[in-house]
């Protein structure tokens, strides 16, 4: 148990008025207990109540055991999952973990109506998205690995190379440096590029492509989360235009980081630079996302974010142009919000590469 | 939309007293529409009702597109991914896919108290279970591809070689052949086997280790799914009666199923012969799982599964002991019940393979 976690979870419910939560999320109940369960269609939930008591109830399976500090109740495979934790749990409101699937809450309710599941993952999420001197420390590692297996990559690019040949460079790259497991990136050769979502497949590379490393994968469970575009042989006029473009983009985005700015200031700021370079419509997707023990997390970085800037946030900077059937370019930075800016967690220089 | 089974879905949801359901699962629309779509945390939901109308709600973001036969009702980042859905749906019960986020489930319940959440799951599930002629051709591909994966996994066991190397190679063998992305696996080496869920790390293969190699991964949607377990150099008394009990396990089981005939019976079968080999308490799983369009699907393979063997049925039989601080053994195949017995969909053989 991570008291210091808890305790700030628990300030949190009790300003929201909550007395009780259910903490599901594999992320989550890491990030309160160290404990690391994928319970796929079983069921695991941390029963929290805002005097900083915590049961954990899940399948025997996940061969969890009891302490004094966390008592762990099991159920069997073939038990209803949820029939302990309708026992405990107390009449009234109770917030549920966004991700908590519905069969396990209708399962709930029905065995007590009395209880009113509520929205119940900010307590947590709130907590999350301000990394501790831990947090931050395996961060900024992840992040240094990082920028040694996108030097790797881009060094690995040659005449006839695939994208899976790279990707597959990639992952032994981030084992070889000590990653979690297999890495998870997007290896894009010229036309693929204008897809942000294009998965490394059998592709050759061509003089004059583009390619993008979109590379992240966890190391110690905290995320790493870089892109960089580089040039074969050749780079054109318009390539050129539009990388500098998101690179300015990129970096002013980057340059307005400081506590109290809006992360849909940021979004605008990049959005801008595009925009007014011409290539407005070209960027298709948010600014960037929150990054941790998910890669995706809490803050969104769009034009529709509430949040604000605060010391402790860890997010992605990543504008993209893409043009369907010519090419694409993006440049990610994983940021972490100080108390006067921020630091860059990203080091692999920015400047307009031409490889070979 | 496959109207053959939106019929069929329809039919079990009139039995079930059932007017209306959500399916949100990524699989379960796949199944009705024959569209992809992997939500992660955002909201994707194909509304049947008991008539045969269909209707899909979901982000912008997925890009797709109304049809006359299939309306879509999309909503934006920042809205209320449940307004518009919450404007459909009709009083009464509505049937609730498993899957399906709790933020979404309590968003809508907020809006529509008059709406009554049930488990919705089962009118798709019960018809995913018997796999149609397509369904048939796709599982038997997708293992006659893991025969020959796990023939190249096991021919590449050599001395020295970790762990990763050869679940890498697994990664390369499923694509060059066509999977639909990286494979998933679990390989042990040793010790590591009596973990039944022990993934891929550094450790070094040891003369006398057992080697579990579990491989299973998505071909054109559908999952093969298998296990075999090999000894390197050296195989011991223990390691050879163990590995026979559980053969014995695996092919009993399997000699037993045809139509009519309990899944819980399958369990007991295998179960029985391991017990009486002295080792049951070390067989600390149920024996299979339904598979198809997810890995793990309906239906249960477990002495508390009420399910009862019918034709078009795939699921797996992977009886396994685990000897903590030793070695583990299991062995999967997939199996199809057919008319009048089962197809094993895995040729690899099951005979006893010391390697080097």
């Amino acid at each position: 148990m991570d008291n210091q976690r808890i305790l700030r979870v628990t300030a949190r419910m009790r300003e929201a008025g909550l007395e009780q939560i259910l903490v599901t999320s594999t992320t989550s109940v890491y990030y309160l207990t160290g404990i690391w369960v994928e319970p796929h269609e079983r069921m695991i939930a941390l029963w929290l109540t805002s005097d900083g008591k915590a049961t954990l109830f899940g399948n025997e399976i996940f061969g969890l055991a009891s302490t004094p500090e966390l008592p762990f109740v099991a159920h069997k495979d073939g038990d209803d999952p949820v029939a302990d934790l309708a026992k405990a749990v107390k009449p009234g409101k109770l917030g549920i973990d966004k991700f908590w699937y519905s069969k396990f809450l209708i399962g709930l309710m029905a065995l007590r109506p009395d209880v009113t599941p509520v929205h119940g993952s900010l307590p947590v999420d709130e907590n999350r998205t301000y990394k501790d001197a831990q947090e931050r420390a395996a961060m900024r590692r992840a992040s240094a690995i990082n920028d040694q297996v996108v030097a790797a990559a881009i060094a690995a690019v040659r005449e006839g190379v695939r994208e899976n040949e790279l990707a597959a460079l990639v992952n032994r790259e981030f084992l070889a440096r000590g990653a979690d497991g297999e890495g998870a990136m997007l290896v894009c050769f010229g036309p693929n590029g204008a897809d942000p979502h294009h998965g490394a497949d059998a592709t050759v590379l061509k003089p004059g492509d583009s390619v993008i490393f979109d590379i992240f994968t966890p190391i110690s469970r905290y995320w790493c989360d870089m892109t960089r575009t580089v040039f074969y042989k050749t780079v054109s006029d318009k390539q050129r235009q539009v990388y500098e473009l998101v690179r300015r983009a990129n970096e002013a985005a980057e340059a307005a980081v400081r506590p109290g700015v809006p992360l849909s200031r940021l979004d605008e700021i990049a959005r801008n630079i595009i925009a007014e370079g011409g290539y407005g419509p070209c960027f298709t997707h948010r600014l960037g996302h929150g990054c941790g023990i998910d890669c995706h997390e809490p803050p969104d970085v769009s034009g529709a974010s509430d949040a604000i800037c605060r010391p402790g946030m860890v997010f992605s900077i990543e504008p993209g142009i893409y043009l369907p059937g010519e090419f694409g370019v993006r440049i990610e930075d994983l940021v972490m919000v100080t108390d006067s800016g921020c630091e860059v967690l990203n080091k692999y220089p920015k400047e307009l590469q031409v490889i070979g």
